[in-house]
């Protein structure tokens, strides 16, 4: 998960959601977690048809999380990833892998298995290491920040200045003139925190810093950088950037505040090298009578160069394409025709999805009724995030949603978090994202430690049932999903 | 934490003592969590006299918790930890981290401040690396294991065999020549799964294996690669073995079970160095009434190579002589002597204790009351363990630990959790070691983790409090603890 701006949008959108239902009255309010409790938003034909989809859920849920589909989810993602390991934006390694999608995808009979060009930037990190040298020689685990510059051949060596917050480099800003700016932010949540990773090395060149480390952005450590992309407006504040550990943001601070100032030296040897043409992956289960409309279940396949990328976002592809192979093992077709979209290049700036919202501007105004992505984690799931103007849309995501009471996922909350719907997000469009107990996505998110080992079989087949699920109902009504 | 063989005297001491309670028909049993419900056991004037501590120990929790001695034990701590780093056995770091402790201990006015030397072995790690280089290309974090022979200059490159028990191995040890053996093993208890570590590699070299990856010994990881040492009992059997990570075992295990023979290479440059001399420091408040009568409290000054050594065991070494401090500066001075010993070479085999004990076997006999040592981490603490053969000896504890009820430590646990004081538990001498909520200990041991961000001010304070305590109850008590 990249992440960027959304948040902001979605609080917009919340605020803005909210205000609309005191205006209208309406008992489906715009709660952070809301419910649809006035029944006449709907009509009762429409809730019962909802409600009439009990048998089929209850097919998928055995089938997946009990019968013959059973870990196949794990199985699957497993053998990906422990073939291919991080699958990084501009590598052989990501194109091959989608090449292995594009295979399997058509092996399992799935409709209309193709890839989509997009034009992606490359970012490659070379040898990078930093040392404390002063007082004492250690030597900091670092993670140089996608798109910062590279340090000279022999590195930079210099004071530091620890700060902790924007507003102290503020006001310490003729400190910072020469020096290795340390952003030791405490973690408040990602969409806080991360700011400072991604904004906090182009703040400190301003002030005239020499290079930047960022405290990783986690809740936890084990002496773990975390890396991630950093933003620069423009060239002349493009410093070098990496991200260290809470550990040493914090060993780093305590010596600042005993009067000791740290020197650092920083080697990154990056380089950015001319873009290439990746691929979005898509797949379908073409609609029996409506096959124009869509819904679209998506994730994205590239991952940072670090770890597996097994939970960001290979839990979130996987459950995707595997929500259309359960429908062909279990020989359901709905109305509407599903689509499978695993996206290439989110990490660096979702240049897949951009390049895809784009390409179906047109599609996307007539045909397709709503756009999922999972991309915040597959932990045990308690239901679906939803953005959009329709309030009769996010009250038929609600009715559907009470169809998972048995595995414990009926929770609607507002505001999705879908980072490669951003745009469809930001133009009102219906987009849900699922909603998991992911407490501890931030302690493996975009580190070494994103790999098969935080992901639990049966987790992941409770996301692939409720995945599945929501996508064959949305597909399968009647009529299409409404947009106001 | 060291920690060997420990466990098993431990269990068996737990035992005896349960089946002697059981004979002797008292209610003082030999359960896991005891008390002394049985009054009896202890004469009522002891009982009363030990309650007359509660003001005293009210004043040491306030001032500690909440007045002039509150955060001092982590700032002393911090300071010591960051000012030094790792304190390896054998390294020039841990002797100048003991003088400076020399001259602390001195500056804050405890008696008799002194070393007292112990030879100590040096192996020391040098550059390691390893490699997955088939099915495809994957850097495997390692940490050699202590003791470990090194590879040839090029390292070995061989196919491995992971199994997930000994008894994996021995089923299949015709599999294992000229293999790199991968233990797997589920983390269960330190005790169970460290055996891993330290028989692993000598039972695969019995099998014909050229070297050993043990997963490392944690129920939790971001990839985190947990050192610690291994035991030969011949030179022949001694191959190059380190530690991997919990996610890289569990990835080599599953290529093995899909049919893949993963290739890796590895390469360690360890070294033997002829042995050199370190030293224990020792500190003391001496006794008023009973100077040649001793309590210590002690703690390991040495650590791992990675990390800080703040957990284990800055945080037992500090408290046990901040609990001194305490004591000067609220100007306690119990009828006996209290003793701070900080152990030197803990991690690499317990020599300082075990110079230490050799040393003072007379002493022991006639004068130390009890032993105490804090290893298991400094978290918040519940209470004491204890080991030792008088069952009266047992009951004083219990009545101690009643005292601490407002800080919510007053639980008693049979078997001490005391690396440097197995010799004494064996000897059946009464010991103490201090419990704590330590879920997360084995997250952090042995590895770049073991930080000062591990702990907590306020929840040292608390550690320190009761260690100080409970030795100033044991230290003026009118009678000496009784050894049956």
């Amino acid at each position: 998960m990249l992440k960027s701006g959304t948040s902001a949008s979605v609080s917009w959108l919340a605020a803005v959601l909210a205000i609309s239902s005191i205006l209208t009255g309406s008992l489906c309010t715009g709660d952070i977690r809301t419910s649809c409790s006035d029944r006449d938003i709907l009509p009762r034909k429409l809730v019962d048809e909802i409600r009439g989809y009990a048998p089929v859920i209850k097919s998928i849920i055995n089938a997946v999380v009990h019968g013959s589909e059973r870990n196949k989810t794990y199985e699957d993602l497993a053998l990906f990833v422990d073939t291919f390991g991080a699958r990084y934006t501009g590598t052989a390694v990501l194109e091959r892998s989608i090449d292995y999608m594009v295979q399997l995808l058509k092996r399992r009979r799935l409709d209309n298995v193709h890839t989509e060009p997009a034009r992606v930037p490359r970012w490659v990190r070379g040898y990078e290491a930093a040392w404390m040298v002063s007082p004492r020689l250690h030597k900091l685990p670092i993670l140089g920040l996608g798109y910062s510059a590279p340090t000279p051949r022999h590195g930079i060596t210099a004071p530091i200045l620890v700060v902790d917050s924007f507003e102290e480099l503020h006001e310490n800003r003729h400190k910072a003139i020469g020096k290795i700016v340390v952003f030791n932010q405490k973690f408040v949540s990602y969409d806080v925190t991360s700011k400072y990773r991604k904004r906090g090395p182009e703040e400190a060149a301003k002030a005239g810093a020499v290079a930047v480390l960022v405290r990783s952005v986690t809740p936890f450590s084990i002496a773990t950088p975390h890396t991630g992309y950093t933003a620069f407006t423009e060239r002349r504040f493009r410093i070098p950037s990496a991200s260290i550990t809470v550990e040493d943001a914090q060993l780093l601070k305590r010596m600042q505040d005993r009067g000791i100032t740290p020197v650092v030296k920083l080697i990154m040897h990056n380089k950015d090298l001319p873009a290439v043409i990746s691929r979005n992956t898509v797949a379908e289960i073409t609609g029996r009578e409506k096959p124009r409309e869509v819904v679209i279940v998506s994730g994205h396949i590239d991952s940072w160069d670090v770890g597996q990328g097994a939970m960001d976002d290979g839990g979130g592809a996987f459950i995707s394409w595997r929500a259309l192979d359960v429908f062909r093992r279990l020989g359901l077709r709905p109305r509407r025709t599903v689509r499978s979209v695993l996206w290439t290049a989110e990490e660096v700036g979702t240049m897949g999805a951009e390049q895809y919202f784009a390409d179906h501007a047109d599609e996307r105004n007539e045909c397709i009724n709503i756009a999922m992505e999972s991309d915040m984690g597959t932990f045990k799931p308690k239901g679906l995030a939803f953005s959009g103007h329709s309030e009769r849309a996010r009250c038929v995501i609600a009715e559907v949603l009470s169809l998972f009471s048995d595995i414990d996922a009926t929770e609607l909350t507002i505001g999705a978090d879908a980072p490669d719907l951003r745009k469809w997000i930001k133009a009102g469009f219906p987009v849900a994202s699922l909603t998991t107990h992911n407490e501890k996505y931030f302690y493996f998110h975009h580190t070494e430690g994103d790999t098969m080992t935080v992901h639990d079989p049966k987790v992941l087949d409770l996301c692939t049932a409720m995945w599945a699920g929501v996508a064959y109902v949305l597909a399968d009504l009647h009529d299409s999903l409404p947009r106001r």
